[in-house]
């Protein structure tokens, strides 16, 4: 198998720092976004949408859609769970990890491709008032997650998850939207440094 | 256990399907969104986030997200599976909901959410620049569908499964969304055809 890799965008990111929590190599093939390697014909066969990651299986089968690609992973290598251990668990894990996506991580991308001069080619039209409109939405739900994390250590609850690798993902992902966690969230700032400190996070 | 269901809300909708297809009776609640029942302080309580539908456990435990209670049940009842057989068959069922949820019904529900009146106080702001912006992009993502519906019965392969009943919600949701499936989209009119005429369609 071999994973059509895209470098340092949120995605990518997301899928290396989930194989890194997992102890699973597996072989990279990076792909330049910045020069739209991610249209090209190879990837555009594998992937219709030209979004990365994209999995290529040794039986051709290609998977796209980071979680989805997680999912494959988890079941191959259940050890060390990043998506739940039981139904119970998993149903939690797979709502926060939904929530964060739909509720930080999708809003923060939001703000930056449709405002940043760079995604001028990949947001089209880019509306600046939407961007605008997507910012203390941001902070909102930061504000409710950091009522979350008052009495637990993780987003899902007390084991490190899929949930955290979005959120921090998405925290992450601030800094180019030009939005910043603000002072007084301090469950959510603990939280993000300990994250950070994992070395997964440089996957 | 006990499902706070939205009525004819898209995941109200979603969830209660997934349920009919698998021959599972679950109790209900019913939510008057329309009178904005799910920012009343019960619903409030089970989920900060204030949307339906919400899955409460008998231990009390709350589990919100359309995805995350479908999983649960799944897990709950394997039988007629309709997320996956296997770790790769799984994979692709995941890869095609989120391809539905994000590139098909998100984008109806901007066009809707942005522009229609009835949303005035649910979307704030509403941009109907955005609301327009995601028009075509709507129209793409089905054409697209449409190749690749050309040699298969369902969404994600030879198997009804949640990616179908994600599709469908959001081919439905195009009406009050105001936008038509092009006539020359035969295989997305036969597949949505076949999908509406399953008895689980009227849940």
């Amino acid at each position: 198998m071999i994973l059509l890799d895209g470098g340092k965008a949120p995605n990518p990111r997301r899928v290396r720092i989930f194989l890194a929590e997992k102890g699973i190599e597996v072989p990279l093939e990076p792909i330049d976004m910045t020069a739209l390697g991610h249209k090209s014909e190879r990837v555009s066969r594998l992937n219709p949408l030209q979004r990365l990651p994209v999995l290529v299986l040794d039986d051709g089968t290609a998977i796209s859609e980071t979680v989805a690609i997680c999912r494959y992973f988890e079941e191959l290598h259940p050890h060390t769970p990043l998506m739940g251990v039981d139904a119970k668990d998993r149903a939690i894990v797979e709502m926060w990890q939904r929530r964060i996506e739909f509720y930080l991580l999708l809003l923060v991308a939001n703000v930056f491709r449709h405002a940043h001069p760079a995604m001028a080619e990949w947001e089209v039209p880019q509306i600046a008032e939407f961007s605008e409109a997507n910012k203390p939405k941001v902070l909102e739900t930061l504000a409710w997650l950091n009522d979350e994390l008052a009495d637990r250590e993780f987003i899902a609850g007390d084991r490190f998850t899929i949930a955290d690798i979005t959120a921090m993902i998405a925290v992450d992902f601030m800094k180019p939207a030009r939005l910043e966690v603000p002072d007084g969230l301090e469950n959510v700032l603990r939280w993000y440094k300990g994250v950070k400190a994992r070395p997964s996070a440089n996957a």
